[in-house]
């Protein structure tokens, strides 16, 4: 903490040399020890009182001074020095009105329950355990009700629990204390959870951590001491105003432990008006120097007010638009600044639909917010039931204590997934944030009996059947239907708000944020839409053209027939036919997109997925023939068919006869899509729009493959453009790792490149999304293999590097070539930086992230660095 | 053709420049005729005749000067300036004996067919089949029978087919004559199979090729006349002395058209000694100059020898050993060189067993060797009747017009495949490649009936379960069964030869061009072997260890049992007590290769096949218990295999759970691989010997996950080995894109890296090899995508991109980081090449192809440039 004058208490610093050292060898550093005793005695010196003294002891803090706080780490120690012999001298200290002794052994027995639980790994459950019997031996669930003497045998029973687990009396030096502090706080740098975060995250794992050594100022010392936080403005709404809790003769973790209930801040005026003023002066001049909405931590010892810690406060996703707002208004930061106060996630929060913020109904247990999103529905216990409710059109809360790769089915069928168990990489969260489902994780309130099939929560039983509401977003579980609404921000970007004179301070507050990424972005920011409709609300979401347009379900439908006959042609007349009967479809398709575009560029991908994806399954069709063999039925054509679908059986087919291989392989199938395409352009230019088509070939491995293509391609165009003024481009997908590795080559014949990430990343990692997300991917996560799927964010090491060196290559060899992606990554914030970084022309997105593709875009292209992206 | 002095005819050449001027433009370049009659008329000066004269007629040739001669291009025009009036010239020019007029008429006849025919598209067998008719009619079969009227006669008809097909008179000014052959020899450079070929090789397509002129020296002067082809040494053994061919009285294409006999060279002793003495001197000094065998063609010209053409010579495998190691014996060349006149598919080829040389059974019909070996079994037409007989223990040879994917179960039970119809390339070619299938593809003089189950050949009937025999290297058909007898260089290289006491001069050649290959060679060759019998065979056959020993296999058998409890445990202590009852029977099969490869690396595979593969297949067992459920039967067995097998199903399982990645998730599973490995040494070096176990850990794409599997294998192996001195090494396949992309993150937790470039392939492509071989890469090499599949030689450009990239980051990372490869590119010539360039330290490639791949390593050392190699 930046010391800006504020009353912050004397203390040293142990650095992180001496740290990495221990990490290094195992055991402390020589000199450490005659380190520590200088910076003590020159503090000793200061305080005038020497550490742990029976006398007038002097009694330290520990905290761990680490750069960023990691999960497992040792946080801090109160109260170091004290011991059989200074609680008595503390007790002096204390003095008057015999509240001192009180203190004083209330000091102690925080001492070695906060010792014993973080540097000697007693439970801490243990220490709560005999606390709350003694209240409840006094009938009391106070902790201010407890005596000098209580406090006595609290301290009695915490040394016991504490040689139970250590094999050791309770360290009676306090130089040993400290020491044994300090070496705790080096060791958790390598804490398994530690570890596993900075084996996520790539931070190195010699980093190690500095330690803070500060003198010790108490809250606890009577009605005119006490602890508390604030916030320089509320977190939940981004609401100007002094907003924190305040405990009186507290110490520490209490505030937030919950032991007794706080007051809000705005008390302390009536009780310490100093102090109070004194707060306010110093939160505002916090303001000013971190520019941000700050929390804060402070004690006031005996009407003496001290500042403990202060760092930028966490807020809602309204909370950082509106602040980011009020700041600009304030004159405190610049319209830039305010573009990295949000996020895209923040923004993708506020687009789901929500419960309604004054329902009024308490939630009977919390979990992780794994998913967001607010979902209510009748509560089912299994993969089968949730199928079949769902198919019965009732929504459904699929509910496990954790769920598997078998409960697959039911998380698709259901509207949201809650589970007892597991945290934001549970299989849940992993597999529900892949399919956008909402989903609360690890709600430990809830106790789940799937063979009675209900739950137990707060005492209460919900069965099977009964309606339960869940909020992906702050975890929060209701029974009963919540009442949700549409979210304001999704009406704004629909253009039913007009924000200039909307009074939602969040719509007016998004609306100029988003104005002004939109002014700073270099990115253009497409959609991936494949219908009319589609293309409409993303053009509505400020998308700029399509830059994914997929054919495939325009072989669906009423025209599966006519596609089953074009891949059972034997004969290349019976195949012809097929497709002459498609051309007019199709074309009546890209028609309706071209009109809903216009102006704007429209990539429009040829087929891609295998022709069997077309027939039935095999596997069915096996046992319908089998059965129907065995009943004596005549089967001749099922037969036919079955042997048609066994012939086009692939053992892997994402790596098999699709893409530019079917084009290669069929005669005639991508000419008739290019004829349909251009067709499709020219009427709708002659009827007065402006069509920009941008023909794109999907799969390509090498340049020849697309030469091959494009010069049948070429012809078509030529002899249907004509004089209609019409611009056709040619380019590819780069989604195959050769492609991106040939790229100077490819771009010999390609006017774009579209980066096709998801393939990119299958192929790059091996991994078939379908049949790894579900089956690995919480291990993985678990194991710190890696920190987010690398199907949620770009993996800028591996499947970014071919995106890099597509990306230069390409350019090298065509200067003027459009560099784009396709890929869901083309909605997630982190990857619209590093597609920002590499340079490409745009990205495109499905049409509802298109405002986050935007945003996140803007904020790219202001960052000075690359620091708070991966 | 460099001129050593020798009796070549005078002209003159027309410029690659104005070839390609004419390609870039479509038209004659400016300036080009005006070059081309300066060039004539100092041509027309040196000889004194003008061309086409009618009087006093000069000649030419006209041929194609391209550097290397490419599919589809024009070749040769001879005769060109003759016409009506110039026809007449020429025979008073050859005057004597009345033979003039005849040698004329011919002249012309040759020039209109030629020219008709190369210049002007008109199909050549229209010509042959006048001239036929016009022997019939004479009764004979000698074209030297025919008359000059008969030859004039024959012109007149020639003209009309010309008319005919062109819809012009053939063209009687000279100089036209020239100017159309030259542009037909400029525009061949974009006939199709040419563009094809270049786009295979990626040769530039705007190279374009130079046209040389020559004046005509005729053969068909009558008997003191000829032309004919020379070898400087038998081309099909080796032998040293005088091969070749000659024809008197003939002209051009005839000596190799077959039309008449022609006689052995020597026999030209008898009748021309002195062009013979002369001809004998020009081999020895052309010997001299290229240092190797050449080929050669020459006409004399009324006992004039005049030399047309030479290049070093094509020559059988056998031969091209036996002529390297005389080469040496005579000083001509270094032992270097012997090295590159040889290579690995030479070696492959003396390597498999082949007919007897001397059985004296005259072929019925010759294909393309699309596939080397040697096969013999019955006739059968369809892929159901290939599996029936074969499995009846019978071999069996598939016919078919041409094979497609659903022939390929029989092509996997036959002996041999044998088509009537495509070339190398052909979905037969390239399939049986794969399988290592002896192939013969496109013998065209067979007529195959499927539907009646039998062909015709040479006149006679061939019906299924007749027995035939194939010649995969030389494309020979013979009927009958042909004794075929296994290979001497393979008893050499087993050891069952001393090639120091051989009398074969084959077996003498090769030993000390390998003693020499391996002296140079820089990569150590080891051997893909999961057995110690392949183990032991390899040894023999030089292997230097293990690079890949798969641990598969050790899964299958008596064990099968033990693994489907494995897979199918749902606690922990029955998958324990399955791993528990696996650990000493893997240890048993670990300690057999141990022993075999004492003192030698042996890199051991951890399981890398999604376990499913372990199970029946999802299809059959579906139907089986559908089939039995309407049968009434109990099925709550099969159902319940059934639900497994359905939840482990995958639909991409190659990009699946699979590799490490079960590594990862099944509890116990690599422990106890590790665990048998690491006793199995310790075993082995307890009983005196010494094993050296290299741990290599499949399908890593993160050092991630190599870390987490390396921390858990370290700790058994400390425990295991003791102090029994073992060094286990570990290491990873580099299988995965990523995993090259990231190798300098890798190579920190890794002793070596093995590529694993049939996965690289499979991933860098997106090809998944048993789909796509088979479906379409006849279709791509047809269309020239590439040249030769990716999983025969390794694609430099894109997947070789990986491996260089792997190589270089991770050396650079850490220093001592082994390489090597255990895909099978490490026993493909052009593939070992790659591999030296790009540094890595051994190759390993099946037992078979270990001699191939140190006679390639061995020539890669001596290469000074990459030329050869792709």
């Amino acid at each position: 903490m930046t010391n800006l004058g504020l009353p912050v208490p004397p203390g040293f610093t142990v650095t992180t040399e001496a740290c990495q050292a221990y990490l290094a060898t195992g055991r402390e550093p020589d000199g450490l020890a005659e380190q520590i005793a200088a910076h003590l005695a020159a503090l000793e010196r200061a305080r005038g009182k020497r550490l742990g003294d029976p006398g007038d002891p002097l009694l330290v803090s520990v905290r761990s001074g680490a750069k960023f706080s990691m999960p497992g780490m040792m946080e801090t120690v109160l109260n170091v020095g004290l011991n059989d012999a200074s609680v008595v001298g503390l007790s002096r200290q204390a003095h008057g009105g015999g509240g001192g002794d009180r203190f004083a052994w209330d000091s102690y027995r925080r001492l070695i329950q906060m010792f014993g639980k973080t540097v000697c790994e007693v439970p801490g459950e243990e220490f709560e355990h005999a606390l709350d019997e003694v209240k409840r031996a006094k009938g009391t669930t106070n902790d201010l009700d407890l005596t000098a003497d209580d406090l006595r045998g609290l301290v009695g029973a915490y040394k016991q629990i504490f040689k139970a687990h250590t094999d050791r009396e309770f360290p009676q030096d306090p130089r040993e204390q400290l020491d044994l502090a300090i070496r705790a706080v080096f060791a958790s740098w390598n804490a398994e959870r530690a570890v596993l975060y900075r084996r996520q995250e790539r931070i190195p794992a010699d980093l190690g951590t500095a330690v803070n050594v500060v003198a010790m100022v108490f809250g606890n010392l009577g009605p005119d001491s006490g602890t508390g936080v604030a916030f320089t403005r509320d977190p939940a709404t981004g609401n100007q105003g002094i907003y924190g809790d305040y405990l009186a003769n507290a110490q520490g973790e209490d505030v937030v432990a919950g032991i007794r209930n706080t007051v809000p801040l705005q008390e302390l005026e009536r009780c310490d008006k100093r102090s109070y003023d004194e707060l306010l002066d110093i939160m505002a001049r916090l303001e000013r120097h971190y520019l941000d909405l700050c929390d804060i931590e402070f004690t006031i010892e005996r009407g003496k007010l001290w500042m403990l810690q202060t760092r930028v406060g966490k807020r809602t996703a309204a909370a950082a638009f509106v602040i980011a707002g009020q700041l600009v208004d304030e004159g405190l930061i610049d319209l830039d600044e305010a573009l990295h106060r949000v996020n895209g996630a923040q923004l993708a929060q506020l687009m789901f639909p929500r419960f309604q913020l004054d329902h009024g109904i308490e939630p009977v247990a919390t979990g992780i917010g794994a998913s967001p999103g607010a979902a209510s529905g009748q509560v089912v216990f299994t993969s089968a039931r949730a199928v079949e409710v769902a198919g019965a059109g009732k929504p459904v809360i699929l509910v496990r204590r954790e769920t598997n790769p078998d409960d697959l089915n039911g998380m698709i069928a259901a509207q949201g997934i809650l589970t007892s168990r597991g945290g934001k990489t549970s299989h849940a969260a992993v597999v529900a944030r892949g399919m956008g489902k909402t989903c609360v994780s690890g709600a430990d309130g809830i106790d789940v009996d799937v063979p009675r099939r209900r739950f137990t929560v707060a005492g209460q039983t919900v069965v099977e059947g009964d309606v339960v509401s869940i909020d992906g977003t702050t975890g929060k579980v209701y029974l009963g239907e919540v009442p949700s609404t549409e979210s304001e921000v999704v009406r704004y970007f629909e253009g039913d708000l007009d924000p200039e004179r909307s009074d939602d301070a969040l719509v007016r507050a998004v609306h100029r944020i988003m104005t002004h990424a939109d002014g700073r972005r270099r990115l253009a920011v497409r959609t991936n839409a494949d219908t009319g409709a589609d293309a409409a609300r993303a053009r509505r979401f400020g998308a700029e053209g399509i830059g994914l347009c997929r054919t495939e379900h325009m072989f669906l439908g009423d025209r599966r027939e006519l596609v089953e006959r074009l891949i059972l042609a034997r004969v290349d007349d019976d195949r012809a036919a097929a497709l002459a009967a498609l051309l007019p479809l199709q074309r009546a398709d890209f028609e309706e997109i071209f009109r809903e575009m216009a102006g704007l560029p429209v990539t429009v991908r040829l087929i891609d997925p295998p022709l069997h994806e077309f027939l039935p399954p095999l596997e069915q069709l096996a046992v319908d023939v089998a059965v129907a063999q065995e009943r004596g039925e005549d089967v001749a054509k099922e037969e036919a068919l079955l042997a048609a679908v066994r012939r086009m059986h692939e053992e892997n087919p994402m790596l098999g006869l699709r893409g530019v291989r079917l084009g290669l392989v069929i005669p005639g199938l991508f000419a008739m899509q290019v004829r349909a395409i251009t067709e499709a352009a020219v009427a709708v230019t002659r009827a007065g729009s402006v069509a920009r088509p941008e023909i794109m070939v999907p799969l390509v491995g090498a340049v020849q493959e697309l030469e091959t293509v494009r010069a049948e391609a070429e012809k078509i165009i030529a002899e249907v453009v004509g004089e209609s003024g019409v611009e056709v481009l040619i380019g590819t997908m780069i989604e195959v790792p050769r492609a991106a590795l040939t790229a100077g080559q490819i771009a010999e014949a390609a006017e774009f490149f579209s980066f096709g990430t998801n393939d990119l990343t299958q192929m790059g990692w091996g991994f078939s999304r379908d049949d790894v997300e579900g089956a690995f991917f919480w291990r993985y996560l678990e194991l710190g293999i890696f920190g987010i799927s690398p199907f949620e964010s770009i993996d800028a090491d591996g499947v970014g590097r071919l995106v890099r060196i597509a990306a230069e290559e390409g350019r090298a060899a065509r200067p003027e070539l459009k560099l784009g992606v396709c890929g869901e990554h083309g909605g997630d914030p982190d990857s619209v930086h590093f597609f920002h970084r590499v340079g490409l022309d745009y990205i495109s997105c499905s049409p509802f992230r298109v405002p986050v593709a935007r945003l996140e875009a803007g904020r790219a292209a202001v960052q000075t660095n690359g620091s708070d992206s991966r």
